[in-house]
């Protein structure tokens, strides 16, 4: 019997694994999943959906069925400090300020088990059904099958059952506490040398408390507490039990139930609180660790919380899985479909493990501000003013902190680093016509997530998200910001002869089923690694597809925008769109972005083949074909 | 046997029929509701959700699963007229203008069955089944039994099974051929004395027409199209293929999908259009008409196409269907359950009657458009325009008929008369303390919707819809503009010391388990009848419920709102929900919304018990106790 072959064995289907697993397959991988849970999380652990991870859960299309379970939604942090009669509000604060420009302002908190079973009724969709409970016993990478080298062993947790597969890939999602990480010797680094045991409870309460529907940091001479609503009249509380800068630090440290209602009804005196019902309890001790490696081989990756622990009071742990999963998941499918050259998968250790590395500096930062600092009332209802007034902040040492906090919290501060993917100065494609926020001839920073802006759609007169129009299928999207039609017409018609041209960055990657492709296929009529989307400077009505674009950018038709919805953040301008990505309203610009959403390069849109000459240079750093202009003309 | 006894029994499971059921449902009422068919429908039929509706079905925590089918959105309409080489575009306007202050401008477009399903699920949790396929054979009003005076025979279409029970009322949603009318004897009267016979066919097409994604009116040398966009890449055409105004005339008139078809094509010149596949076809006979009587002794009532039938052009029918059952079921819960006086039921018709006859006035106005105006360029390009810089629409007697239409078409311009629920000089309730739109003293408008405003909810921070904050829960809406704080601190207090009083509105409603009412109840926590939000002209965080409110509206914690959110349309404005509903932003007011969102009442906000006396004399008007302030001094 021949042994059966997968793209991919996913262990564990926690976030990031799930994630993973529906990215790839709805892009069509053969995919093993195996879970050592017979059930999704019944109860308790992570639930807070950062307002980028809300963003990502829509272009993925599954944001209303998370709604659909009526999330609590934090919009304010307040913060309680001692006083002679015990606690008393210091301030509050917004959870997602609005100098931030994000769509969803807010955290959603929603049970994690509900949240995973949105993934999975996606994946049964696509075909693939979790195996658990079963588990990962051994695996190997070698050179008996050179397209499937890795061979992986399974086994039902019983024991009683055990499955041998090969695979092009093997993805560890299984947590804190990893048979891959540990197999393949990849040790962890502690940042931060202070560990804690914290206890966590969920439960329905009553109370007087006037807070208990908003996040809370509460501290008292009775000791500290987290307050963070949930989804059905429930509260969870955070009470950390024990530290290791504890004179008497024991890690097995432990509190009954009883006892952290104990202590929480006297950390919250003057107030009153009583539980309906305890949902869920535990305590754990905490470490803050990060793997020194995501990968050896670009065969075996880890991810989630098998590459990075700290503590849950920010909320970051889900948030930061399904990032690592979706990096991962799209340069997978580039190397596999052929676009992309297998080195690209050094880069999800390089930008993810750098974002880790932030997570864990940010987090021994916070953990400090929650068992130190006391921000007095002045300055904490100065910030909250002061940034709901005007988005701006005043630049003390302690509002610096808050702002780059919030920043980071919201998932907006997640930054990679130049690279091949992420144009700099430095890259090797060279060009005048790249445009940089470095030099102030762009807002739009590479590395950093498209800016939103609202614009409405041609063909249907709808008013839409355009950061959103294009779901997360594969595609680098190439936004063609086309300024005043009358100024770019034949800037235009030389971007498509350019993209036309054999060799171009485009015609090398035209699907092989071009010509029978569906005449109702939206994004990928061409090529499954690119979507284009147009938007005009132009009202509407005033907008022809079909006589003002060339004929390969009319296909994409319903990619066509006006930028003629007017915008706060930039009242002024005629082209709010244009404006926001700092273009010019006259002149537009075109923006690459890669599949995840994050901006890859900006170039000027001239006349000639300067435009598309420099995005072949840019796609020719990591696509296998060989690309560029010149080659067409050999 | 005894003969089983029901609340209602309700026949029909269109859109009026569930709808009425859903609430009726939720209120905890025993409800027989059967239908002929075996099945929901399954194809074609009424599918336009305009946005008044979509408001409703939000209300109703409904729209998510509407939504959740991704249905076509239309924002704009686009009209299409005859030149010499084929149709051209004369000029496109919005479907709801920005002049119409709407959550949501567009009408969705669904299949009628998937709307049906969401109401039908929502039966389901309320263990109410469907019966089905089962119709009605008769039914009686007799003395029998004084509080079940409704016999009705019910009988499995087949006829093999039959059933006699008794119910307090019953309510035909047949449809236009209803038996329960015809048994009745009540008449229709036919308002335009022409008739049609409409084809309409749903299907998935190619073509290079580029408003294929839009609502359009074509009209050529070779016949009439109107173009409605579905979801799942449908379109549907309404052609007419006969009219009683027609030399050949013939009522039974026909045409085959191919016939249809190839018009399209000939009308469509000189663009293309090809069939994939056509999902429906019919061909039926529209004549309109109106019911003479909705009931006659207000226990058998009719809604719906049982009450009116007019042409499908303008996508009203199952609007207007929604709103008769919502405006029956709410006044049919207030008389059971004690609250109003049994002659509020014959509001039902006067209320609803008119809106028919509105809504037939409407659509034959519409048909002479549509058959007969052209609109130049010119004329349509400006308002289109227009509309869309600035909100506001030059005053041609054609503008003025679109803009009308378009109020009327969004469902924004239901508009009920003065009546004991609409307030006005009048009524029953006199004092000088009601403020009036004729007057000048407010915005809002009895008999309409309230205004939406978006506010801060003061216990979680979240930005929220005020409009939508009060589900439709059979309750009236008391909203209490508290103005600035400082400033109405002893109004506020006199108000809730006199709802206190013995005797008034509210006290003589006060549940009978109010001592043991779940702390986690929101809305009626003393009243089924009444759910208070007071709003406050100040920052978020600077409103202490607990202190600034008297203990009565501390209750209500979770309808405590900051206005503090900019607003485009009152952008001067420090208050923009106080602003917008042309109250003081300094002494605020009190809006009484009637349990289906339509204004009541308005009533300054001052310091004694005028305030409350005033609201005392407004319910008396039609409550069944006695009240007002006098009686408690008694």
């Amino acid at each position: 019997m021949s042994i059966e072959r997968y793209d991919i064995v996913i262990v564990g289907a926690g976030p990031v694994g799930l994630l993973l697993s529906t990215c790839l397959a709805r892009w069509g991988y053969k995919i093993k999943h195996v879970d050592m849970r017979p059930v999704p999380t019944v109860t308790g652990r992570a639930d807070g959906i950062q307002p980028r991870s809300l963003d990502l859960l829509r272009n993925m299309g599954l944001k209303r069925a998370i709604m659909a379970n009526e999330p609590a939604k934090v919009y304010e942090v307040a913060f309680w400090d001692p006083s002679e009669s015990g606690i008393h509000r210091t301030g509050t604060w917004a959870s997602c300020p609005k100098f931030l420009d994000a769509r969803y302002p807010f955290t959603t908190l929603l049970h994690q088990g509900l949240i995973e079973r949105v993934f999975i009724d996606d994946l049964q969709k696509n075909g693939v059904k979790l195996q658990r409970p079963w588990k990962i016993t051994g695996f190997n990478t070698d050179a008996v099958d050179k397209h499937y080298p890795v061979e992986v062993s399974i086994a039902h947790v019983d024991g009683d059952e055990q499955e041998t597969v090969r695979a092009k890939y093997l993805f560890s999602g299984e947590g804190a506490r990893s048979f891959v990480r540990e197999q393949l010797g990849v040790g962890i680094t502690h940042k931060d040398p202070i560990a804690h045991v914290w206890g966590v409870m969920d439960g329905v309460v009553r109370t007087n408390f006037p807070d208990i529907k908003m996040k809370c940091t509460i501290h008292s001479d009775a000791g500290s507490i987290m307050v963070i609503p949930r989804e059905a009249n429930m509260v969870r509380l955070y009470i950390q039990i024990a530290s290791s800068t504890d004179a008497d630090w024991d890690p097995r440290k432990s509190a009954t139930t009883e006892d952290v209602q104990e202590r929480a009804k006297k950390i919250m005196q003057p107030y009153w609180i009583e539980w309906d019902r305890v949902e869920w309890y535990s305590v754990y001790p905490i470490g803050q660790g990060i793997a020194d490696r995501y990968t050896l081989d670009e065969r075996v990756f880890m991810g989630g919380d098998c590459c990075h622990t700290h503590s849950p009071k920010a909320g970051q742990g889900m948030n930061t899985a399904f990032l690592d999963a979706q990096n991962l998941a799209w340069k997978i499918h580039h190397v596999e479909s052929g676009f992309a050259d297998r080195s690209i998968l050094k880069s999800y250790e390089s930008e993810r493990k750098l974002i880790a590395e932030n997570l864990l500096n940010f987090d021994s930062q916070y953990a400090k501000l929650f068992s130190q600092r006391q921000p007095s009332a002045g300055e904490v209802g100065h910030v909250s003013q002061h940034a709901a007034d005007t988005g701006a902040t005043e630049e003390n040492e302690f509002i610096k902190m808050f702002k780059a906090s919030c920043e980071f919290t919201s998932g907006y501060g997640v930054a990679y680093n130049e690279n091949i993917f992420n144009w700099s100065e430095s890259h090797p494609a060279q060009s005048p016509l790249f445009l940089s926020e470095k030099q102030g001839t762009t807002t739009q920073r590479t590395g950093r997530i498209l800016t939103p802006a609202t614009v409405t759609r041609v063909a249907d007169a709808n008013v839409v998200h355009l950061e959103q129009e294009i779901p997360l299928n594969g595609s680098y999207r190439i936004y063609l910001f086309g300024g005043k039609p009358a100024k770019t017409k034949q800037a235009i018609s030389d971007f498509a002869s350019n993209i036309n041209k054999k060799g171009s960055f485009y015609s090398s990657y035209i699907r092989s089923d071009a010509d029978t492709v569906s005449y109702h296929e939206r994004h990928n009529p061409h090529s499954l690694f690119y979507t284009f989307a147009t938007i005009f400077n132009a009202a509407r009505p005033d907008i022809e597809i079909k006589s003002m674009l060339p004929e390969v950018l009319v296909r994409y038709f319903d990619h066509v925008y006006a930028d003629d919805v007017w915008d706060q953040r930039v009242p002024d301008a005629k082209a709010a769109a244009h404006a926001k990505m700092g273009l010019s309203e006259e002149e537009g610009g075109v923006i690459v972005v890669r599949p995840d959403g994050y901006v890859g390069a900006i170039v000027k849109l001239v006349e000639g083949s300067g435009t598309v000459d420099a995005l072949n240079a840019y796609f020719d750093s990591f696509c296998q074909k060989k690309l560029g202009g010149e080659r067409a003309q050999l």
